[in-house]
């Protein structure tokens, strides 16, 4: 039994208005699993890094659980590496550099003892590698988690929408929920995106909190309102994370299991925001992660 | 013991994806003493129209028992007219007419009959006329709540910052917000408009739904997720009546009776978009609004 996660492991520069950091650790993966390693401990990763990638950042993965039997170290190659600037209003980005290095040619190895996978997250990546995994599994996981972007979404729809099919929940921003089912209305983007194959579908909306949608039923989640967001990379993918490893740890998937799991996933997300990168998401503890969910409880509970 | 509202009693014409209106009967008095109607049953207005305003819409206030003792009939001038369309995200709109006409010289009087006024609800307005409603009340109400507009904020920043002064409760947008504290993050920009005077704050978010601020308490309040928005006029108008109107109901003024408020206001908005005008705000059974306000609590409520 394990919580398999694929996605990126790389290296950011990261610039906000309160600062501006050199390389440091990131990824979808990165993001994803540290945040699964706060519920669950059997949770393991599939991503590819070069061997400039120090040893003591595999490390500190395995220090929070977190199997890396998966992840591939290519000799002589370099890591992944983005490079964005934040505007001041933190909402949106610019790209400065990509340099997709060791990802270029990416083939998701399984290892054996990973066949055990009963939850998949799926974190941000072409399509197609997503779909391999998928499909070298020997069994179909009980819950598979799929994170994705506009990026696939303008190059390789085709490739998305077979993934997506194999899916049961799907994680995308409004903007991306309105490009991808051509509704303005997220009530009608949800409800043709839920055609497509996963029963269940999240739309993150940043400050805004999220929407979970399932059937006829909606959730409307808050967000944290903070006084400042120091960095909003990872944001997302900690969110995912969490959400998925918290499935993993209650281990039954219905509706109101969902909507606990993204009270906890935001928790770890407002986290995360609050210093550059991983550095606040390595070091939480379990109290600190239940009295801040205990603030989405006070912030919108109300009783009727 | 009553209930005042002051604001717009207006004629608009409006244009939206789904058709356009010839003058239909609008304003935020109308709107907000409408919504305010179906909590608190001594509901009074103060405004002004022209000749031209119909009689039988003046006797419709009163079929849903709305003193209009208050409501001034300027003989020979025209009532208030704004004509705007909407773009297709339903969040932006152009104005296309504003004809003062009457309000250009509003007086508000105040009948004695209102002088048992506990609580006030000022529509946007002129600060000045706002102000000067505050002024003639012979004893402070229990409750004044206020909403304006960047407008005022744009032209007449020390008169509105007079007027926020006196009051309890100020509802704007999150661009407002904004605009008035010069702070981008919502916290930050409540922190310091909370020093401005009210103990309150609603900001406003359309579909992303309202937060409450009060010392160091947050309460985030969904929006109703709708498949179509017909028609967002009135919708800031219908929430702050009926905010007011359930808080006159209960009658004691206190952070968790206003959570409550702020959902059965965003309740009657909810409902006010899916028609033209005030169509559907005039015709709801209480039913119908208690059936939507458990929409609401399914929306939003989890358990940890």
């Amino acid at each position: 039994m394990s919580l398999l996660v694929i996605g990126t492991v790389a290296f950011d520069a990261i610039e906000t208005p309160f600062g501006k950091t050199d390389k440091i650790v990131g990824g979808a993966a990165t993001y994803a699993s540290l945040a699964a390693s706060y519920f669950y401990n059997k949770t393991k990763i599939i991503a590819v890094v070069g061997d400039d990638f120090p040893q003591e950042d595999i490390e500190s993965f395995n220090e929070h659980h977190i199997d890396t039997e998966g992840l591939q170290v290519k000799k002589g190659e370099n890591s992944f590496f983005w490079s964005g600037k934040y505007h001041n209003d933190m909402n949106s980005r610019d790209t400065l550099v990509t340099e997709l290095n060791v990802l270029a040619d990416f083939d998701p190895i399984i290892p054996e003892s990973y066949q055990d996978c009963e939850y998949l997250m799926l974190g941000n990546l072409t399509p197609q590698i997503q779909q391999t995994v998928i499909k070298r599994l020997k069994n179909r996981p009980k819950l598979i988690v799929m994170d994705t972007m506009n990026f696939w979404m303008d190059i390789a729809m085709d490739d998305l929408l077979q993934t997506i099919k194999m899916v049961d929940v799907l994680t995308i921003n409004d903007a991306e929920a309105r490009q991808l089912s051509g509704e303005y209305s997220l009530v009608k983007a949800a409800r043709k995106i839920l055609t497509l194959g996963p029963k269940y579908l999240i739309i993150k909306k940043g400050e805004h909190g999220a929407l979970l949608f399932h059937e006829n039923h909606i959730f409307s989640a808050p967000a944290l309102p903070l006084a400042e967001v120091f960095d909003p990379t990872g944001a997302g993918d900690t969110f995912a994370g969490g959400f998925i490893g918290y499935m993993a740890k209650v281990g039954t998937i219905n509706f109101n299991n969902m909507k606990n799991a993204i009270i906890f996933g935001s928790a770890l997300a407002s986290f995360c925001v609050e210093k550059f990168g991983t550095e606040k998401l390595k070091n939480l503890t379990p109290q600190e992660v239940n009295e801040r969910v205990q603030q989405f409880v006070e912030l919108s509970s109300f009783e009727i």
